[in-house]
């Protein structure tokens, strides 16, 4: 049996906790433990029922931060997985459980790369800060934005921060994620007249009323996107109306709707251009929205440099940058004034059956977070 | 207290028969012994849970029927009544309990004129007939639709037909229905790809696409309608799409939609138009087709003259010929050739809480079916 890695083992280790949000299952505490190891000072953040810590070492600027998560999604069926999803396995050289991707792999090589990084460099520039939380996959409202508050309250200021999110598509660093769509949903209501369908002049049927609306909004060209962000874009994922009898026309309509969105609309102007659209229709309506996140964006500054050259270094690839894909925490920290940036294993595998990663790279993603340290932290580069 | 007439008075015998569909609860057994008495031949056909039956006086041409129904629509809340639906109490004027109107009255008036007509005219021309079901307000698998296949089956052949549905709008007598539209369901279901709705490339909104082609046929002229039918109406009556996740575009959307036609096109033409239009939008489409019943007419003709000239006599008013409202069992019976008539007392309150006749119109109603029964089989017009 080969000796493993230490990023390996305490990926395993981080694994067999079965951490579903918003458990922690222990696995924070493991990671207190190695960091209190290393000279970090740490502040428990609970919140509810959510598991949040701080870590911090040193008392400089500027503040170099990890944030990630140590919740997973649910495993699904377990019979359907070749290896129990919280008894990590590995087979022909892939790393076999829940978490493995998304992200406790990330998590692990936080660690080890920390372990190496403060063993060359205990005397490091600025400081090194880890933001954990148990809340990423739930309803993200005592995790990361709420350890925000609290350092906001207190102007603790992160200048860099690496998410560990899987930006990777195919190999570890192909893909960084410099930046992130906004997410903006809407609840409508169409009101109409509900009736027999036998007497069509005694209705007015709010079906037939939204569609030519749903039509336009469907077909609308929200912007073209830039350089950093595609196109916006609008879905329809529910539309529901009818009591089941095929002899009565509904009174009322419902429809869900998303708008995942570029920094070239803001969900203001969205909302407007939705509003605007229902009016002209003479449309009955009314719409709840959510608004789940602005867009952000890390454009170029010294950590997207220090992210490229180190994925370089270490891998020989040029790295792509997007802006793709869904929500993370990071669309938190990015307000706040921080560069942000993901950077995180391949991701094919996520919130799937069988999730897992190459062995292999979870040491490449430990020394690509080494490498970015140094370049930010130290005088060797 | 007043006397009540034999009308009143069955009609509330029948009401204290809560006959609920499919159930009978006695009543046709109470109809068959006074029919029996004026010299009728019953033959009682059940089918499945439905109870049903035949009855004839006489065996010449032409033959002349009543047909209705036994069973009503459920009460829905007891405590909302302001009478107990199933005890026929009589308050200024009105008589209360479920099916007064839809259609006990009209059973009761059917017999309580061919009481009075018979004793006129024991030795009349032709014969009479009585086609009873349990079922119109239910599946109608195993009611008017049996029965008038065993009639079929024998080539008895109905020439003349009163059914007792409420026609009346605000008097009695002020509309017959003489046709009724056809009634053309379909379940559609248009396919797309599902997916996140943060990968819109990924994905084909069935929504997004359904919806143009739902514009196009809500906003369709099929037909102007004619002297008989108003216009050809289509109405999407359910709609339903999505997981109730709103970061999911779904796989399928349905849609259950419904014409009401005239005979100004078939059913037919309807399909192919629809299907057209689908196609037209390059949707992936299914579509489940129920036809409910072809349009009917009886235009002109012996039945529609004597039931005009009865009300004429009778109330002093004109009737009005109309073809609007639900369907009715006479869709069953007027394609074996017969001329087919609804006329019954006013339709306002039926199906609803409260349901009522005016007393006085149970005998006005009868004495219409006396008056007709006399224009057709007795040369005393």
């Amino acid at each position: 049996m080969p000796i493993l890695s230490p990023t390996v083992e305490l990926t395993k280790e981080l694994i067999s906790r079965p951490s579903v949000t918003p458990e922690d299952a222990g696995c924070q505490e493991l990671l207190i433990e190695k960091l209190e190891a290393l000279g970090f000072v740490i502040e428990r953040l609970p919140f509810e029922d959510v598991s949040n810590f701080w870590a911090r070492r040193g008392t400089q600027s500027p503040l170099f931060c990890f944030a990630g998560h140590t919740d997973v999604v649910p495993t699904g069926p377990v019979e359907n997985w070749s290896h129990p999803p919280f008894e990590p396995t590995i087979v022909e050289g892939y790393l076999y459980g829940r978490g493995t991707a998304d992200m406790k792999g990330s998590i692990a090589a936080f660690i080890t790369s920390l372990e190496r990084f403060i063993e060359h460099h205990p005397d490091h520039e600025g400081s090194i800060a880890l933001l954990i939380t148990s809340d990423e996959e739930g309803p993200f409202i005592n995790g990361t934005t709420r350890v925000i508050d609290h350092l906001e309250a207190r102007q603790e200021k992160i200048d860099w921060c690496i998410v560990g999110e899987p930006s990777s598509t195919e190999k570890t660093g192909d893909i960084i994620k410099n930046g992130r769509r906004g997410s903006l949903s809407g609840k409508l209501k169409v009101a109409g007249i509900q009736g027999h369908v036998a007497y069509p002049h005694l209705v007015r049927n709010p079906i037939h009323e939204a569609v030519p609306a749903l039509t336009e909004l469907a077909a609308t060209v929200w912007d073209e996107g830039n350089d950093f962000f595609p196109p916006t874009s609008f879905q329809i994922s529910n539309i529901h109306a009818g009591t089941g009898a095929n002899n009565v026309v509904p009174g009322e309509v419902e429809i869900d709707f998303n708008f995942r969105f570029s920094t070239e609309v803001t969900a203001e102007q969205l909302k407007e251009s939705v509003r605007d659209t229902l009016d002209r229709h003479n449309l009955e309506w009314d719409i709840d929205w959510i608004l789940s996140g602005n867009p952000f964006l890390t454009a170029e500054g010294s950590l997207v440099e220090a992210a490229q050259q180190a994925i370089k270094a270490v891998t020989g690839m040029d790295t792509e940058l997007s802006t793709a894909g869904g929500t993370s925490d990071g669309r938190f920290i990015a307000p706040t004034g921080a560069q942000v940036l993901e950077l995180g294993p391949v991701n094919a595998t996520i919130h799937q059956i069988d999730e897992r990663v190459k062995v292999k790279d979870l040491d490449i993603l430990s020394d690509l977070y080494e490498n970015i340290l140094a370049r930010l932290l130290s005088s060797t580069k």
